[in-house]
């Protein structure tokens, strides 16, 4: 017999990523999203074109208060999603959330004792490294030692920045929570997954070199950090991508080990046959063995069927709480601590 | 009529790339080497193998008194260096040293009061800048603007340990200088180049991961930078790369620019073409055309014709000392100041 769906709502279209999220759910043909909500009549329209078949709730308050939805889903603006995830795990729901998934130390404190208080369950969307094949394939080899220990991590995050078509709240630092927090996160959170727990910033920088208009804003960021394995990293982000980029930007992690290193071209083989674009599968491994590919074919990303099976049955393994919440601390801590770069 | 060759003395054979050195500075023609002296029978026989016609002397005082010697070079134990620098100049010798050149700030402190005071020059063996073609064109490029304004500069130098082969000093910290000093004044070298003068250390860490059996040893090393010109850098060292790696290390320079990336892979190019050896010569570029590779070819490196022309000419072009002195305090600094790493 077939399991009920689960039904649930969308809060925030603020950010593109929701719709994948959304199809995501919805294609794992277990999930039913009964309302939508979000105030921009732009974004409206796009939902009603990718999903005409969902209905426009009234306001957030008739999908939070709805007694039929047990998770809401959400890319509002980012310093809206740590009060709305507050929002719907007091009224009941489970909360699956586009990263950033916090802008604020005390918006995350709360979101940490209402999600004990409540036993709701929070996911965020690290697309970089649940949603990515390379990366589900090389934390399987790192872990099974083909490299040895884990010495350093470099994680680069360089992205298009389309400043045209950005919406006006991703210029307001209040509510864009900082490039480190925006584009880190996703370095930082595979970093934390990598050595063992929250890791401790050792230093972390902000600057702005190509956005003078807009002095409050930082389009570089980076940030080293040791993890309680002892591994160290380096993390940086950018809004510096050339449109010419193939994709929208050159995704990388640099990993070396005590016994070899290994490299994750997640997005884009620089001018390699023609700039090829990897299907998220170019893992090198240079360890007893000389430097060689290691496919990723085959390797599924589950996020979606994971979250499902994790609100069925009330578990938290695909997305831990202590993981994302050590994840999301020491992601703000880099971003609200850093050096801020005079230019 | 020919240039009479210019001479000069050879003190202290402790690394090999003192016999790329010699032979960099005979096959100019413009040369000659009239004696050497270490005090090691089996770098004694090395010398003897490779150029039998070099004289050896008997101590390193007979050629610093040697008034028909105008230049002395040098690739001692690295502590050794920076008091034969002083030796070297207060003879009226310039001095060629392989990198690195000194080991702590107080010597660092004597050589720079005893070149002013002499006048006598002092070049820095900076192989990954100027003996690198696609660092020669890529510094080229930056320059010109091709990626606008430099935003941050990683500078990767991983090496294969190869232990058994390593001579005891190099265990011996006092010896050696660190990891940091020894392989990051490469990357620190270029940044400072790149960045416009002497960067200031924003962090620096230390570790040991691979070798708990010498403990003061440390085979990682790693430090963020911010440059006068408000460029930033990271540099990261180590002693693991295997021994299956087709080179001595994957050497990597990726820089970001407010207008395009550029990669400089200085010696392979990993699981492509069967890991191909570049011959220094891939440059991968993104600007406003897509991710291309940019040729090196017909790029020369002068460093020694230009080191020969300095010591004739009493100029001071090819390795100035004020960035030469900003590169090396700039690396103590990292290595003195970094956070040792518990394991």
């Amino acid at each position: 017999m077939e399991a009920m769906k689960i039904k649930f709502g969308v809060i925030g279209l603020n950010h593109s990523h929701v719709f994948a999220m959304v199809d995501g759910l919805l294609k794992t043909g277990q999930a039913e999203c009964v309302a939508y909500f979000a105030p921009e009549k732009e974004l409206q329209a796009q939902m009603q074109k990718a999903s005409p078949q969902i209905p426009l709730a009234r306001n957030a308050a008739e999908i939070l208060e709805n007694p039929d939805i047990q998770l809401v889903c959400s890319a509002s603006i980012n310093n809206d999603r740590g009060p709305l995830a507050v929002q719907a795990m007091r009224h009941g729901k489970d909360f699956f959330v586009d990263k950033p998934a916090v802008t604020t130390l005390s918006d995350l404190d709360e979101i940490e004792r209402v999600q004990r208080e409540t036993g709701r369950l929070w996911f965020v969307w690290y697309g970089e490294r649940l949603m990515d094949p390379a990366s589900q394939k090389g934390i399987e080899l790192l872990e099974s030692g083909v490299i040895g220990r884990l010495v350093n991590f470099i994680g680069l995050g360089p992205h298009k920045l389309r400043r045209p078509t950005r919406p006006a709240w991703m210029f307001v630092p209040e509510q864009y929570g900082g490039i480190i927090n925006d584009v880190g996160i996703h370095q930082i959170e595979m970093f934390t997954h990598l050595g063992g727990g929250k890791p401790t910033v050792t230093s972390s920088r902000l600057g702005n070199f190509g956005t003078p208009d807009i002095p409050s804003f930082h389009d570089f960021g980076d940030a080293t950090l040791t993890a309680p394995n002892g591994a160290t990293a380096y993390v940086r982000v950018d809004w510096f991508t050339p449109e010419s980029m193939p994709t929208f930007g050159d995704i990388r992690n640099i990993l070396v080990g005590t016994k070899g290193m290994m490299e994750l071209r997640k997005t884009v083989d620089l001018a390699v046959d023609n700039n090829r674009f990897t299907g998220h599968q170019l893992l090198l491994v240079t360890n007893e063995k000389a430097p060689h590919r290691i496919s990723c074919e085959g390797i599924k990303v589950t996020l979606y069927d994971d979250i499902i099976r994790d609100v069925r049955e009330r578990q938290n393994r695909c997305v831990p709480h202590a993981a994302s919440f050590a994840a999301c601390r020491a992601t703000l801590e880099a971003q609200s601590r850093a050096i801020r770069l005079t230019q």
